[in-house]
């Protein structure tokens, strides 16, 4: 029959016949930009706004008719997050979604080590990249600005240059599985209390020197696709549709070509939304909808009033076509990119990067011997103890619940009592020592007390009966501790655990002392307490990477990526009165300006307790003196360091030599330094390796708030080497002859 | 710094040196079969059994570890459909799966136009790709056996030559979107009542001459990836693990190479389904598990009790080497297939396409003058007319849902009654006549009844005023109608719909009667009803289709897919007892052997009240003499017959013409003709058009028992061409000299 055979023939015809029709936004030998501008030209005004707003809580629309597919995002940035319903907060309830759990990005962060953040980022991006995600709601580089910030686990440290480097690669490697990250919170989300509507007052100097290098460098350097707005104010606006950050910084000084998506729930007003930069909205219950049955997305801010308005006339039809484009952009580097790989989930390569990340990260903070002239508790000489306590609420607890966004469902997870019991085998026993809840009044409070009394009265007798005791203690992912929506309630550790610390030393100093938490704690029996490790919040293979470290299998190589200061007033955030932190719940004024961290500290000559940059070992480290290549830099010019580190002990080890600058004279008041290389190497015992870093102007650089952009004023500078901010091993220094200005921006 | 720049070389590699180390099975470049040899060499025992079963109503579990995604299927096969509950039936509640409902393949059957086939293919594939699904649970091509079948409508009527020919470009476009088919029922589910346990018996030539042909040509023209097994059993064997039809014949005898999958839950024990050539169980509360909580799909069949039988050696493991090699070809072939295009959803070319198949499948079975020497009352002159009374639950009843797996939820829906205002306007008028609703006992049925007579008589009323009625009646998606799990309670039209159309015709002759529906109807008021047409349910453009033919802006061109017989025991059938239809409970058999449709009522001179391959014009066709091209056929040889067709109305039309094969002499009992081609031509008015027909040996053979091989034995043959297979035009003769026997299968 004539037309079977028609048909017939059409099947056979080759592909190139096929193509000669293919509109060009489908073509995908053509340029993307080449395929944003057909597609724009397609689509009618009421399909570019959709592009613009959320079809249910975790996807955004595509265009049906054209054949764009929808965005579909998950939170991170630990891990993959299990689905959530529709349109409403509870989880899905499907079985396919259990996930690889990752160190928190702190301890990512305490790596100090790019090659960390890339197989972070590999592992991570191939389980998004499997779960069919478009979009990771990671990585977070909110500065640490006060360790009462719930959320700062999910950040990366106090340095703006250290977040920017060990984000940098982690962006990468995601974004080659065509997934693309948001960096978030953009920006100045440095405290969950208020955050809705805290509106924060900082200078220009601060804003650039600390609170932005990390998102520059992740938009510039790795070359993030999206970016993920955050719900405070800025100076008036909220940042989500902040004209200052997001129009002028992001878009037009740094170039972004990505898509600003709100934070959930994060935008508050249409006309800024359509003028300052917003392109997606997601969220719940927003434009005053707050009960599901009232809800539509139609009604949030980028959507119906959006299309309003752009039909009145009241907003430009240029502001729809460029949010338009960038999602278009979005699109075609993410769900409508062919050659992306295919991913996969919790396998043997992401377990051991889990575990490797956290072997690095870990810190320990001290050992000493118990006895003068004893070797140091650590590592466990498994063979001088019978009994080994493993005491602690957090040795068996779940830490990848609660903690708001960054909950995770985990596939596998190794326990740290499960890490001892694999390593010491029957030796072990445990208990719990405290329990964690928050506190009550009255009677209630009486009884919650009884509890901890009776569990600490347990715990100091089975300790005094033991020859060592493994407290896994520190904070947790409940409200008021390490959680997003809360800042935390004080500065110590909860749960009575001081008082169980001190318990058990009265009765066994053989105390090894493990801190899980991403925020810095008061630690008032720290001179009695012979071992100590901040261990994070490590995933999936947590209990095994602190067995690891704890048995000597790996020598720990983590440095500090915050300081740990001695008590809270030590702090620059709250060195000042209440209007710096929390702020007067309308605003907050950051007294400290850029003296965050370490710059503090240093600036202010108050010492931490465990500084930026320090983290021990279990072999020991020489520094050679440092040299220079020259004695002055010219505006176009480098200078070379070198520094010969040595492995004095007699174990392999790994140490992060650290570069900091300081301007010795300056027009304004610069931190006494400022980090700006490291370089993490590896050792065998007795081996020396020389490490070299380059300098240029960019390094020498403050923020001119009166000329509005980066400024090297001439004159000597001091290199210094160290093993931390607080433990200088040498310096040099020399003279910038010109005077350096960067264009504007 | 070393390190940071060793990771920037790695990121700016060539692609290349990355596919160096690419797998096989992850290389696009390689053949599948290499692929699926190197995906299967790197699984685990466990990892294989779990690609055969479910993980939630609509997915089943790919390779997480090795980046091997999930397949996801949905419900066909006039749409994709709606969201299902990851683990229970009700639907998700989405809002981005509202979709184009196509006419059921009833229609798609009527249109006898492989052209609209590849249409709905082309269109309903890329939805379903659109809506990210790897597999769409369709087509169906069971025989239409008996009118009482609750789910006909979604099969392609009763003739074997005809389903498969119609299914085939389905099958070859929906592929083409990188999406599987899933043809369905395999086989014999000819009935809902008792489909879960009822044991088919009939004869091998019964199985293999009506009830396996359209099978094998969706699996070997069409090129199906996959096939459903039906809920019945066959000669003593649930047919999801029958030996015979799975592994015998599709399997071994068809060269099958793709997937068997369940209908859900099919499977019912785990031996016969690891031998006989189940692939994949989907389902709910399998293996005797009733209850969500005693629930687990782990307890399936093919879950962990096969893969115990594995490893006991109860079932060779090479089972499960081919069951997953099966699976891992499905998902190179669509998840895994780059190549695939996006899709799209509800765009006017699917409209358009739902609105054309529509256009050609409806059936104009009547058109008679009401008086002597008038026009017949179709196409409606609008002049005429000036108060045009719609009168059925039919013309506002949303036909998409309901009905079982093929309901659909969706975007857009021109109902009846809008087609018929959009075409007429303010003459309209609406009234309902009829309510949909099953009988009650007692003072509930009275009550039901008096309902009824009160539609009835409003009706009625309003028909006498009205110049033109128009009833859209038929049967409807309830229980009991045209629906999954149930057969029909009666061969009459339901709901007093005749009391109704006798009513309307005793106060007004002008009437058109619309019959809805997936199934023939008895029609005691046939004679007094000028005009009746057979409009299928039509999906989304239904309203628009059936304007488009009452008005005369589209000629009617269908023709019937199955018989109408009178009365149902003029039905093959039901000409015996209980045991032919619809069996005691536990078995049934198929007493009138090959004699189904039209082949019973030719054979048996049992004229049909509206036969097979019926279907009038608004124009008028005059046939030529046939020819044929030699009068004697040899083993290798062909005979064309060519017949002339002319367009002898005034209109525009078009035909299709029919070729039927009778065997003239036959040692075995042969239906008195069978369909071997058609043709559908479009003719202008007093265009001429020669058909060309081919025939070779192939369409001479039966099946023969004894042989179990097909076989033409020599003799004469007749070639007859008809407008039906009732409306024969005229014949040709030959004979066939030689004896042909096909190789074994």
């Amino acid at each position: 029959m004539k037309k079977r055979l028609i048909i017939s023939l059409l099947s056979l015809c080759p592909a190139a016949f096929i193509s000669a029709q293919t509109p060009v936004y489908l073509d995908d030998s053509q340029p993307i930009e080449s395929r944003v501008q057909d597609a724009l030209s397609r689509m009618t005004l009421e399909e570019k706004v959709k592009l613009c707003y959320a079809q249910s809580k975790f996807s955004s629309h595509g265009v049906p008719r054209l054949g764009i597919p929808e965005i579909w995002m998950s939170d991170g940035p630990h891990g993959v997050r299990a689905e959530i319903n529709w349109n409403d907060w509870g989880y899905a309830k499907w079985t396919n979604d259990s996930i690889t759990a990752f160190p928190a990005l702190t301890c990512l962060a305490a790596t100090w080590n790019p090659e960390m953040s890339a197989k972070y980022g590999k592992a991570i991006g191939e389980e998004a990249r499997y779960r069919e995600k478009d979009v990771l709601l990671g990585p977070g580089v909110n500065i640490y600005r006060t360790p009462l910030n719930g959320r700062n686990f999910e950040y990366m440290g106090e340095d703006p240059y250290l977040a920017g480097a060990l984000s940098v690669p982690y962006i990468q490697e995601v974004q080659k599985n065509g997934v693309a990250v948001s960096v978030k919170h953009y920006a100045l989300n440095n405290q969950e209390k208020w955050r809705g509507h805290i509106d924060v007052q900082l200078s220009d100097r601060a804003l650039h020197e600390i609170y932005l290098p990390a998102f520059k460098a992740a938009v510039q350097q790795g070359g993030a696709w999206t970016v993920m707005g955050a719900y405070n104010k800025i100076r008036g606006q909220h940042a989500c549709h902040n004209e200052l950050i997001l129009q002028k910084i992001l878009k037009n000084d740094w170039k972004f070509d990505g898509v600003v998506v709100t934070d959930w729930g994060g935008a508050h007003d249409t006309r800024e939304a359509a003028l300052n930069g917003l392109d997606i909205e997601m969220g719940t219950y927003t434009n005053g909808l707050t009960t599901e049955s009232a809800f539509t997305y139609d009604a949030y801010y980028l959507a119906n009033p959006y299309l309003k308005m752009l039909k009145d006339g009241e907003v430009p039809l240029s502001t729809i076509d460029d949010k338009a484009s960038r999602i278009l952009r979005l699109i075609f580097r993410t769900a409508m990119n062919r050659e992306k790989p295919y991913g996969a989930l919790t396998n043997d390569a992401h377990y051991a990067a889990a575990r490797e990340i956290g072997n690095e990260g870990i810190v320990l903070l001290k050992n000493d011997p118990i006895r003068k002239k004893a070797a140091p508790l650590l590592p466990i000489d498994a063979t001088k103890y019978n009994r080994i306590l493993v005491v602690g609420d957090n040795a068996v607890r779940l830490l990848n619940q609660g903690g708001g966004s960054s909950e995770l469902k985990v596939k596998d997870m190794v326990s740290p009592l499960d890490g001892m019991r694999e390593a010491y085998g029957d030796k072990v026993s445990y208990t719990k020592g405290y329990a964690a809840g928050r506190p009550f009044y009255g009677r209630a409070e009486a009884i919650r007390k009884a509890v901890i009394d009776s569990l600490r009265t347990e715990a100091v007798k089975m300790a005094k009966e033991a020859d060592l005791v493994i407290l896994f203690g520190g904070l947790n992912k409940n409200h008021g501790q390490d959680c997003e929506a809360s800042d935390r309630l004080e500065y110590g550790l909860p749960f009575g655990q001081d008082e169980l610390i001190e318990g058990i030393l009265g009765v066994n100093k053989n105390m090894v002392l493990v801190l899980l938490s991403g925020n810095a704690v008061e630690m008032p029996w720290v001179g009695q307490v012979p071992a100590i490790l901040q261990g994070w919040y490590l995933g999936s293979m947590g209990g095994r990477s602190l067995a690891d470290v704890l048995s000597g299998e790996v020598n720990p190589s983590g440095k500090l990526p915050f300081s740990f200061p001695a008590k809270l007033t030590d702090c620059g955030a709250h060195a000042f009165d209440a209007l710096s932190y929390p702020g007067d719940s309308i605003k907050q004024v950051y007294k400290e300006d850029v003296l965050v961290g370490y710059r503090w500290h240093d600036t202010k000559k108050i010492p931490a307790l465990f500084p930026f940059g320090y983290g021990l070992s279990y072999t020991t480290f020489a520094y050679g003196k440092p040299s220079i290549s020259a004695q002055t830099m010219r505006a176009d010019g480098t200078v070379s360091v070198s520094v010969a580190v040595r492995n004095t002990g007699n174990r392999a080890g790994k140490e992060v030599v650290q570069l900091y600058v300081s301007d010795v004279k300056c027009s304004v008041l610069r931190p006494a330094k400022e980090l700006k290389h490291f370089q993490k190497i590896s050792l065998a015992p007795g081996e020396e390796q020389t490490v070299s870093f380059t300098l240029t102007p960019e390094d020498l650089k403050f923020y001119d708030d009166k000329a509005a952009t980066w400024v090297a004023e001439p004159g000597d500078f001091e290199v210094l080497i160290g093993a931390s901010s607080a433990d200088i091993k040498g310096k040099v220094g020399f003279e910038l002859i010109d005077k350096v200005i960067s264009a504007k921006e």
